[in-house]
């Protein structure tokens, strides 16, 4: 499947940059995997299903959008995916750093596996799903940050 | 033509590194366009027909690879060829950081146009033209950086 | 308050190096405000009250130096003080990278803001308060690194 | 002088990147120095007396903002304008580790220096004033780079 | 003891990225004593005793190395050695920034002691202890990156 | 040669970071061969015989140094010494990524080479021969960045 690339994460929240760089993957492959990673170590804001389905929603018009959560590791999803390719976006340079190694990684688990990357537009640079969830917590609006729904499931987990 | 990307350079001379990337880019793209960049503000070791030569012989059983020179803006050269994504490899930091700012400087000029990074493999990450044409004129071997028709023919112009 | 700046931070403890910034920001700015953020996610070595009344005396030569807390985002803080100046100390290159995204971040959250940033001078670059209750709670000598007082209050903390 | 900063560069050309970082300036601070260093090494696109000329036109409405040029070190011209401020605009991790290094230089030259730093805002931190000549050189369009004046005087220069 | 270097870490576990510095150091250094430091604040997947067990076992045709561990500082533990000599491995920019902080930082607690770094070798730039527990944990191999009687101590732990 | 290490540069001038990365390898290695590499395409400030001259002068008490000029490849020089080690001072991140390069250069050209790396004291580490001549040539005084003979034929040769 060469036009099919796998962008995964864990999405606790998504933010309007991982949206961006799955739009923009969409110029470059006919199909997307978005994976929800499923990390058991990590206590989430969100639960898996609730973020399955603000992912579902908010790309549904995007025909050729797959959302799927998954567990274990990234190269055993993309290998049941029969998928060759991983997309990233890259924010700034520790980003660069982590993803460079998380390739080499990748690839020496699974060798055909390509990752390709792309750097995140201007204005979503700075946003990180921590910064986010400390806005939302401290009564602050993260518009221009997340999708309305994002905000709207954020508000009710993190003000109760 | 989504499935075409450019991947543009000045190759003087062309590296391993530098088909390592195109080679890996066909896993992800149906044709790449190989530009080589005619910089007039630098004064090349090879010229023009030389890199163009070299490139095309080595790439000759690549039937998706076109192998092209350009001068004027990578920019305008990608609407002349009204392809819309480019293909860089990165070695390192300083080349991410370069090639952010590239990224965001060609996307001002050119909206439509998106670039995707691939990182060079651990053995081609040292490997830049400066360093090599500094091993050829020293009397070294650049077994394993370059190609041997690319050595052949540098060591002809550089050992003269 | 165009000559005010808000220098924020968890300050558990307070560095020589933080001082620094605060005697050296004093050149620029006629008051500087001492922002102790509580962060109720994070379980601090020394309460609030310690850390006020650390900074308090240690500055309290320095009238155009105000000491306060306050919880929740930085940007409400500053609003609420009417303040629109951040004045961040840099150590490295890490701290570069957060606080460039920080302060893009807290723009966003309140655009008149403006963050302004110092170097850190060399001999307090090294210096990190995790590092400084490591070599204390191991009975090392933290002198030239913070102030006896605060090294007095470290020891009776962490050595008990 | 605590209110008046020196801003430097070699403006050749001033970018809309040195000019929002001396806007964002003058709401620190009451008065900018924008400082043209003439670098005798160097050979400019524009004269001295051009850039001093675009400077003072696209500044001429900011009262508070002086326009001149200096010879010689960055220090002792501020010696010699009796201030004790440098402000300067930072865009990335290669101009960050540029300016720290300046900033420790020039402190070792003139104790009493300070060096306060601005982060360019995203929409100019791809803007270097190398790639705007070889854009305008090679007949592109500088329109959100560059001031229409500059433009104007680069188009006559570089494509005569 | 000029000719004898520490090399510290927590080793949980030790990857090949340490054995290739260990064994390259000793191109370098007569002797190096293996410092596996006991952090009290982390919870390790394998015990001291384990990890002094299987760095004695893989090193044990070394004569000119001593695996012993240490609590508390690693400049106390490097003067009871009489040792003035730390080698650390580096295995990218992350790295180096904490490394050169911390051989800053060392210093200032023991004036004599000098860091002396080693980079990692390209093919174990990518190994870290925590990816490499991700994996075992995952049901991966590690093959390539740890050695055969680590990986085997791990899976028994990771995989009961 | 196991404890002798080659520091090359082409030390136009020397600086006293150069002098103090040699004097703290001296703690590490028995015998300093400094090398100064004669690149023909430099146009240098001082002759080779200058900096020669200056090299052994300041050196001239420490017996286990030797001061030599080579042309060509570091590691054909190296290789006629029969030299396994290169010592290199490190002052910054820039510095890090060349040389990381280069280690991994030389050792793809000299395998049995190793490259061990020492950090530059921080009073060093906004040193560069450039900046440094720009100083001299602007009239001010390097006191604390070179030595006292340095600065005296520096001055001779850029002030005349």
């Amino acid at each position: 499947m060469k036009n099919t690339a796998i962008c995964a994460g864990s999405f606790d929240p998504p933010t309007l940059g991982h949206f961006n760089i799955i739009e923009r993957g969409l110029k470059i492959f006919d199909t997307i995997i978005v994976g929800l990673g499923i990390n058991l170590a990590k206590q989430p804001i969100l639960t898996v299903a609730e973020r399955l389905d603000l992912l579902k929603q908010i790309l549904k018009n995007h025909k050729n959008v797959e959302v799927v959560s998954f567990d274990g590791l990234l190269t055993a999803f993309a290998r049941a995916k029969n998928c060759r390719i991983l997309l990233r976006g890259i924010r700034n340079m520790s980003d660069y750093e982590y993803e460079s190694q998380m390739a080499l990684a990748n690839k020496a688990l699974y060798p055909e596996l390509e990752t390709v990357f792309m750097m995140t537009e201007g204005q979503y640079s700075h946003l990180s799903s921590t910064f986010i969830r400390e806005i939302i917590a401290s009564g602050g609006s993260c518009a221009g940050m997340i999708h309305p729904l994002v905000e709207k499931m954020l508000v009710r987990k993190l003000r109760k």
